[in-house]
């Protein structure tokens, strides 16, 4: 295998794949990169088994073949070569990187042994734009548990239903749900779970220049399409809960209150409200058109005081500040709704000029 | 103590000062910032003993007097403070900040137990343009020992001779040595080793609009004024080395060479060169203009040739990578001047076109 191209171009590869690469691999190929040139592509390929990426970059081959490269050394070399053709040329698994009159040689792995991307066989797909989709993971994924003892809560539910696409993201404390319109002709169904390191990746990997992102699905896996990528995953299996039976469909008090407002109270209070776990827990305080949070603790005390509109009953609740945090700051609309009906139900977040989006927190029951 | 001020100006004191609060004093009310308000100014100081900064900021004071502010709580809460017009007021230790109907009333320290600033009695000055002083302190400050068994080695020796100003920094192994003309129409003399830890928060706090920079000493203390700041340190005890005596005065070897293209070089091979202790030494062969690095590890190999001007004799060299990298970052020119004098000898680093700096670094011996 012998090929020429720019020092960009094996970036841009190198950069796309990496992440896919596996850190604690018993298989010690997975430890690098496939590159693959073919008529006039290079490919680069990258899987830790959970999830693959393969990128295509321009180049000028000179003779076709595979080679397996070491991810991490090679992705270090490549970003410090110069600006220049490189030539990269395999020989008995022996890769020679050239630049003007320097060249370095790094052992490769065995081609042989690096598994297939799967390709997906007769999946359904449709297609959506980029910058929809970002947004939807955006406004979810933080919602996932992090803990790794209950495997459904480590992804992101998305459901294609009839002319709509829904992420559902719960660590059964709270729970953020996006839905948005996409062209669905053939009316295709869909309901997996996709871990969040995939939909992580791809909101890194999604750049608005990539207008159109095509997503398609077996019973097991998803695949991802935009620009040059191609991204395949495998789903989690089990059942996830059911979130419709959540989210409550009445409520006893309605807050319309500013964002940015509730974000930076919220955020003051946590700074004087940290328990020994660690856990900042506000009480807020809804009566007469005001939002209260009174907090006292050792370094001091705060009482911020927000005009809201409001209509229903007075209510008294605590809430785990983080879990106020998160959300508010990934919500763009200037006001939301909050609703709640006690110090027992959860609160529902829906932005005021946005029906597609909500987020569902418990509250936390306090001694006094 | 009252007054009314802007956030942005809050958020300015306690960021200009913040790094010189105390880690791990034993003396609780380092821990705080002191903030006074007399005239219609109102002063930020901190100080862990070592080094002190005072700063001014724009606010209208309503009752003159000083209080000591919690500084981690403080600073985090001033920067979630709303963009508007806060009031700060003290009473018995107690402070309180305002902003719309809000209020966080934090518990503070006596400012009595706060020790003062000291001002140098009867001190030497002279001023000099901060790009200048700026540019010294980052061409030097990365030579300056990190381990502190030897206090003289964890600074940096300024000295004031005639018109020049002077910083060298060595941790034995390299030493960087840095001259400026300045205006010294008094003729004052000034030798003495700043803290490291000083001349990185100068240089941090050092802005492009602060055109001129003022410095003057006594012999244990010296004081940086520019803009709104003050920054008081003490100096290090103890006997710089005779720095004159270990730059060589002649070479064998001139090698005149791109810096980019040294650099970039350099980085490769070191990427191949690691060994178990985590150094990487780099080894260089100078003969018939050309600058070759070859090194060969278990992960592959490297062959760097770099076209060069030279004089002299051929030369084979080792130096640990880190040190030649180091300065080739931060020296400006496009070409340097490497001095070299067989494998034993320190090799000197000047820039082409600047006379004014120069790198001394120590060769490795190695046994092939």
């Amino acid at each position: 295998m012998k090929i020429f191209c720019s020092k960009d171009a094996l970036l841009s590869g190198v950069n796309a794949v990496q992440r896919a690469v596996s850190n604690k691999s018993t298989l010690p190929v997975l430890q690098g990169i496939l590159i693959k040139s073919e008529h006039q592509s290079l490919q680069f390929a990258a899987t830790d088994l959970e999830m693959g990426i393969r990128c295509e970059v321009p180049s000028q081959v000179s003779e076709e073949g595979t080679m397996v490269v070491p991810a991490k050394l090679f992705t270090d070399v490549v970003r410090k070569l110069p600006d220049t053709e490189i030539t990269l040329e395999e020989r008995d698994q022996s890769i020679t990187i050239c630049y003007y009159q320097s060249e370095i040689v790094l052992n490769g792995y065995d081609p042989e042994e690096y598994p297939l991307l799967p390709d997906l066989i007769d999946p359904i797909s449709f297609t959506l734009p980029t910058i929809i989709f970002k947004n939807m993971i955006r406004q979810t994924i933080f919602s996932c548990a992090l803990e790794e003892n209950r495997p459904v809560f480590n992804g992101t539910l998305m459901q294609i239903e009839g002319s709509m696409i829904r992420l559902v993201a719960t660590d059964t404390h709270r729970l953020a749900y996006s839905i948005a319109e996409i062209q669905n002709p053939e009316q295709s169904h869909f309901s997996g779970i996709i871990p969040a390191k995939t939909l992580s990746e791809i909101y890194r990997l999604l750049r608005d220049e990539d207008e159109v992102l095509n997503i398609s699905f077996s019973d097991t896996q998803v695949v991802f399409q935009f620009g040059s990528i191609y991204l395949v995953s495998r789903l989690i299996e089990g059942q996830f809960p059911n979130y419709k039976q959540v989210i409550p469909q009445t409520c006893e008090t309605k807050v319309n209150l500013s964002v940015k407002s509730f974000l930076e109270a919220v955020e003051r209070a946590s700074l004087l409200s940290r328990d020994k776990s660690g856990t900042n827990i506000i009480r807020i305080n809804v009566e007469e058109n005001e939002l209260k949070i009174d907090q006292t603790s050792e370094l001091g005390k705060i009482s911020e005081q927000i005009s809201v509109e409001m209509e229903g009953k007075n209510v008294v609740i605590a809430f785990n500040a983080k879990f106020l945090i998160d959300a508010l700051k990934v919500i763009d609309s200037d006001k939301i709704i909050f609703e709640l009906s006690g110090p027992f139900s959860p609160g529902v977040m829906r932005p005021l000029d946005n029906p597609n989006y909500l987020y569902l927190v418990l509250p936390v029951r306090t001694h006094n």
